[in-house]
């Protein structure tokens, strides 16, 4: 018996079109909130990258004759921003390509596939067969505005009409798709995106206005803006064989020294000697002369040797004290907050921060526990319960400790910065567990808890006070009348001065002496 | 201020081999449970697919040297099987390429993403460069042996040596590769794999030999094998307007009436025709004649029309109750079992089958619930709090309904087959949770549990009546004696046949008169 398979090659569009679930455009609910969610942090990733402040606005509304058909049904989405904006040739390729895009660096960013835009791109084609419509500017004197699709069997765009406008000094990028969505079954959580991402954007304005013309404004209450990201180099300890090549490919040449110094981060002269000494590696050589063989060995002892500084946290951009303190104030209005930096630490060679956030009690608290996760400055909304914060909230933390009862209105919000974000899906929506991130996430939300439990018993000793004033506050009037009848005197003596608690009592009392 | 952003182009490979986790390669252990699961996979595939009855031959060794060394070491991996072979021409490719195989057709595999065996050898490459070495034979009389390794940046394999040999008979695949894997963390979830395997292949005969020696091997008890799956035509509900154009393009002639008929899955002349006038289509014109307008308009009809038959399940190939009997009983030799088949089912257009099975006490059954997850004969077994299956389970069954206690030794199986599982991750860990598979799961699991529940009230009731009759015997032999010395009689009366249950007592009672 003689059989064949018949072999065929698929683009990454058609990849992606065919299995758009990986990409969180599953259902027509879920898409609506991607396509939102991954235009919007392109626009964010653009302004922050230069230090700008944001101004986003972002519009979803029914499509022509949709409005009273049942959901799903077709949408508009525009969404302009005044980041960088994208050079002209780059505009349709950056929208109009998978696996082509401005985040294939180690730096920190929200999108970390760099196929958000097109797979919001490709969706709002599949569902409306709509061209889609991209303009942006990079110098405020010229917009160029692209109407294009995407040829998905090529994974290449096919631009239907090109203009130049005058820009009119407005910079930045602006998009417009159709796509079919379910707004119904959506808009909780594109509400709950955009509160969250103003909590931690609080230096960007943000207007989202609904299909139903309901208008939501985040306005900035800060202008200080997190330090923007740095690129940096690869750390030894997470470095593969594939990655060792192709630093040596594109050594220019020198000696081994001079390749672990100027390739390897935080490796200087002395630890680069006494590395290459334990790998058995000559430090004179030029490391083109290594053998396949070479390589191997070479990775092996970047891996094994523990001499390495850990990775620093310069690279990276955490939101820091200031902000986060900002945000949890301007969203949560709460009656107490504490925020946790925690010193910078790795996981396979990438350098990552933590950070802690609680709020307790004030307007935008409910009774019970709530968690709220960020990473790259991203909400993560959906699969919380597979969640490395979730996990370690659950299963390490022992709220009876804190003296902190269950149904205590308190929201804990935690925040990852790292140039890899240890995402289990392309759609963005939890974070592996990964040991040197539980623990950092442990000892955050342990250090939070604590200075809650030092604001709950100052204000428990607060409370008993008050109420053993409450007490001399009833009696002292009856007494101080007591007393003057006894002297028989006129006037009641100044007890209010005595007790010094004005405050808690009605300011009549002194006149009730009949 | 202007900025310019720097865009790149990656490949396929170098995507993946950027973000490994999203393909389940994320750490050595989960790496080296991953490549042998997807190794097997291939063969297994390319055995059913034309009716071959598996052998599969799987050996993890250590690398020299390696033995003694700590976790994470190399493990070389060796995987044969009698499989179709695989051409010549396509070999490298097959393995080279991301994007590339025998998968990409609407087909019940267990291969969704035809990158499985790509990414098992570009882990390898990137772990300890070395080449990788696929032998295959179509016909028995060539073998055609590949020593190769990825160019990950052009996604393109680079073929170091190529030779051809005699194959004597033997027609399969072999591969061989060398990679970085932890066995220490993840030989139980290996060993569960090729046990849970077992289960639902009970027609293959599996040979799996550990690092240390040790061999598990997995007999067949039964020469059937499931039908091998058809490629199915799409169903209207589930086909978007890309899709659609697609149709059309490929169209080489004819009215609207055979398109709709030849095209689509389970329309006939006449529904062709209703729907035609539903949709305001004119049924003679040739679908080439629509504009880009009328196809968006074409395909929201098809959605919106209520009256196009489900699809239909002969696609399909699920495991039927014999072979899923046979794999229950092999492999967990219960005290009791059930098998519930359910009838096909589809979403979002694609057509599934639920099958659910029960295996409770016996030799294999430690008290407590078990959970067994398969897809298209693929055991999941990582993330099952996340799986429709757990939550199904979990949320929706309750045990005291059907006098189930808590801690009963019981296993539930279950397993979809579709031409398309909706798995939430390149890594096929979990199934997404669609309504309409909930509804299949929760009746197969009701139906088997209502089984058991008559097994385990007639064994109730059996032990009530043991119990009944161990008293009846305890006091029967008094009675007899009582009643022989009453009435003076030397023997005692036959009691024994009088209650008819000499089973349950002991042989000698009735000498026991002094």
């Amino acid at each position: 018996m003689s059989a064949k398979t018949t072999f065929s090659e698929i683009s990454p569009s058609e990849f992606f079109y065919r299995n758009r679930d990986l990409a969180g455009f599953s259902n027509p609910s879920r898409a609506l909130y991607s396509a939102v969610r991954e235009i919007v942090e392109n626009s964010l990733d653009s302004c922050e990258l230069y230090r700008i402040l944001p101004e986003i606005y972002v519009r979803l509304s029914y499509v022509d004759g949709e409005e009273d058909k049942p959901e799903p049904k077709k949408y508009e989405l525009l969404a302009v921003d005044n980041g960088s904006g994208i050079e002209r040739e780059q505009i349709p390729k950056a929208f109009g390509r998978i696996f082509y895009g401005s985040k294939y660096r180690l730096r920190q960013t929200r999108g970390m596939f760099g196929m958000g835009g097109t797979m919001a791109v490709l969706y709002s084609q599949i569902t409306t067969n709509r061209a889609v419509e991209i303009t942006s500017s990079v110098d405020g004197k010229t917009a160029y505005k692209f109407v294009m699709l995407i040829d998905i069997e090529k994974n290449y765009p096919s631009i239907l009409s090109e203009e130049a406008n005058d820009a009119k000094g407005w910079r930045g990028t602006k998009v417009k798709l159709q796509l079919v969505g379910d707004y119904f079954r959506s808009s909780s959580k594109i509400n709950d995106y955009f509160k969250n991402t103003a909590l931690v954007t609080p230096y960007a304005n943000i207007t989202f206005v609904d299909p139903n013309g309901k208008m939501m404004q985040f306005l900035r209450n800060t202008n200080t803006m997190p330090e923007p990201p740095k690129e940096t180099l690869p750390h030894p300890h997470g470095i593969d064989v594939e990655a060792v090549k192709r630093l040596i490919k594109n050594w220019k040449g020198g000696t081994m020294t001079k390749f672990m110094v100027q390739t390897f981060h935080r490796v200087g002269n002395k630890i680069a000697l006494d590395f290459l000494s334990y790998a058995g590696i000559p430090p004179n050589i030029d490391p083109r002369e290594l053998s396949n063989e070479d390589i191997v060995k070479l990775t092996d002892a970047l891996h094994a040797y523990d001499k390495f500084l850990p990775p620093d946290g310069r690279c990276l951009s955490p939101l820091g004290e200031e902000i986060f303190t900002a945000g949890i104030v301007k969203e949560l209005e709460p009656e107490f907050y504490a925020v946790e930096v925690r010193e910078p630490a790795a996981y396979s060679g990438y350098p990552f921060i933590i950070e802690v956030g609680l709020a307790y009690g004030g307007k935008n608290n409910q009774p019970g526990l709530r968690l709220l996760r960020f990473a790259n400055r991203i909400p993560l909304l959906y699969d919380e319960g597979s969640d490395v914060s979730f996990k370690v909230l659950n299963e390490e933390i022992d709220f009876k400790r804190y003296n902190v009862p269950q149904d205590a209105p308190l929201s804990i919000i935690t925040h990852i910065s790292s140039t890899k974000v240890p995402y289990k899906t392309v759609g963005k929506e939890y974070i592996a567990d990964r040991p040197e991130i539980e623990k950092e996430l442990r000892n955050g939300m342990r250090e939070v808890l604590r200075k809650l439990q030092v604001y709950l018993g100052r204000k428990g000793s607060m409370e008993k006070q008050r109420r053993k004033m409450n007490i001399y506050s009833r009696y002292m009037p009856l007494i101080a009348r007591f007393s003057a009848a006894l002297v028989g005197a006129k006037r009641l003596p100044p007890y209010n001065k005595l007790i010094g608690l004005d405050m808690f009592q009605d300011d009549d009392n002194a006149d009730k002496v009949g």
